[in-house]
């Protein structure tokens, strides 16, 4: 387990993955902590590579969380495949993988819920009633069980990193949470691991999303209201698309509350089913020295 | 800032105590918690007897929390004395005294809550909606910042130790709670900060509390039923005196729902009124080897 190690150790128990990082932090190695629900792509080896730059140990888990599906989601139907994940994780420069069962995350049920505020209401909280409780809880299980120095989270899942940052500061997690901007395909569309489900149709038209996210900025730029870059941006999508709207949305970042001129970032953020696949994407812009996008992709 | 040092150090920010304990901690120093709101009495005395026996850093806090004190309830009128508690504490072996404002604690609102489940509903919870929302927000606070090997709760607040040490079991916080027995006074009456707005009548009678207590586990242990047993405390508690009851109850611990005959521990608490002060107090009883109790005070 010592820095540039080739081998990647994987547990699947708490107990086990504890005795390897505390051994290592013992000896003053700093840890960089990657979660996952796995099945994964270049996203998630740009989080695991940001962490490797940044760490001597890369840990990941792989636990596809069940707290944080609604009713009717897509639970049992999430992709996973980890004997390919095994192999990623490991040439990207994992360290140490931990693929835990629901019974070893959730041996106990007290009742305990950790429960967001106004951010969760915004953004996918509208459509996904609980679905941030359950990822303040498997967050913060797995902060407490790696205790990281630092954990890396992608800029696409804006809104889930804007509460992830809020409880972190609200609550003295002893982490420092990293942004890493989000990967695309060559067309733009952004990596999810749910991109498998579309169809050939859909996948052609799916990078709408992002060219009408940047029609957005633009247009904000230029000085458009809110209400005008939102309906700029869906109708960018729908017309002549397959793309169903569920939101689009500029709001103050990470307060995710309704922008008024005076907050430091703002998020272009939508999501858009495409049949029964429902995508997001968002752009996040600084308004340090006049604004500029902050997740750019490396194209 | 070693071991047996005999002075203490008083920090009001979350930087100098984090800069304190973690040099402590780097030289391989293990790191008790008490948490108190202060107005220190033999009972939070006792907890860091218990601290400085199993530690070599003894941390304690004190902080009138406000989110746990709810609307009408007795936030300003609850009693404080910053010098006498910094002399009591030092001289009972305290190394490190956090005294932190509440813009210190809470410079932020996010709106993020942890919500206990139906442990709260319970006992003191019933008429004090919220309160454990409170109590849960700063532990984990407070336990993110001191990062303790072992924190030390008192069992006269029974209700509270029993959510926190869900809370630990299943968010896996990484310290071990350690429940220390109910310091009282000669006479029985459970060590309180609030036991001072007792009048001289009230004073007198109050130790009625743990008598009738007493003669709950004796009629427990004769084979009485739960409703039995709560009304014989009630009214050993009321007749011919001044208290009025909040709640007697015997419940499964730490679960607190119905007792069924199976769980291992069982609680007897309750909570009384005396004028305008409300008392708790309670025995927890193990069913190991038979019953037992275990918040035995040592008199």
């Amino acid at each position: 387990m010592a820095i540039n190690t080739i081998e990647m150790t994987t547990v699947h128990t708490i107990e086990a993955l504890q005795g390897l990082i505390d051994r290592n932090k013992q000896e003053g190695r700093t840890v960089g902590f990657v979660p996952t629900m796995g099945f994964l792509h270049e996203g998630h080896l740009s989080l695991v590579s940001q962490a490797r730059k940044d760490n001597d140990l890369v840990v990941m888990s792989i636990f596809v969380n069940p707290a944080q599906f609604g009713p009717g989601e897509d639970l049992e139907a999430y992709p996973r495949d980890a004997q390919r994940d095994a192999q990623l994780a490991g040439s990207a420069g994992v360290d140490i993988l931990f693929m835990p069962t629901p019974e070893e995350m959730y041996p106990h049920e007290g009742g305990i819920k950790i429960v967001p505020g106004p951010q969760a209401s915004a953004l996918c909280g509208a459509s996904r009633p609980g679905h941030f409780d359950g990822v303040l809880k498997v967050v913060l299980k797995l902060v407490n069980i790696v205790n990281p120095d630092c954990s890396y989270f992608g800029m696409k899942d804006a809104q889930q990193l804007a509460i992830i940052e809020t409880f972190v500061r609200d609550f003295n997690l002893r982490t420092s949470i990293v942004r890493v901007p989000t990967v695309r395909e060559q067309d733009g569309l952004a990596k999810s691991s749910r991109n498998v489900f579309l169809t050939a149709k859909e996948r052609e038209e799916a990078p709408v999303i992002q060219q009408a996210l940047q029609k957005g900025v633009a247009v904000f730029n230029d000085g458009a209201s809110s209400e005008q870059i939102e309906k700029i941006v869906a109708d960018f999508i729908t017309i002549n698309n397959l793309g169903v709207i569920d939101y689009v949305s500029l709001l103050a970042y990470p307060a995710l509350t309704k922008y008024d001129g005076t907050s430091k970032e703002i998020i272009l953020a939508c999501a858009v089913k495409f049949g029964k696949t429902r995508l997001i994407d968002n752009i996040i812009m600084s308004t340090k020295d006049g604004f500029h996008v902050q997740n750019d992709d490396e194209q």
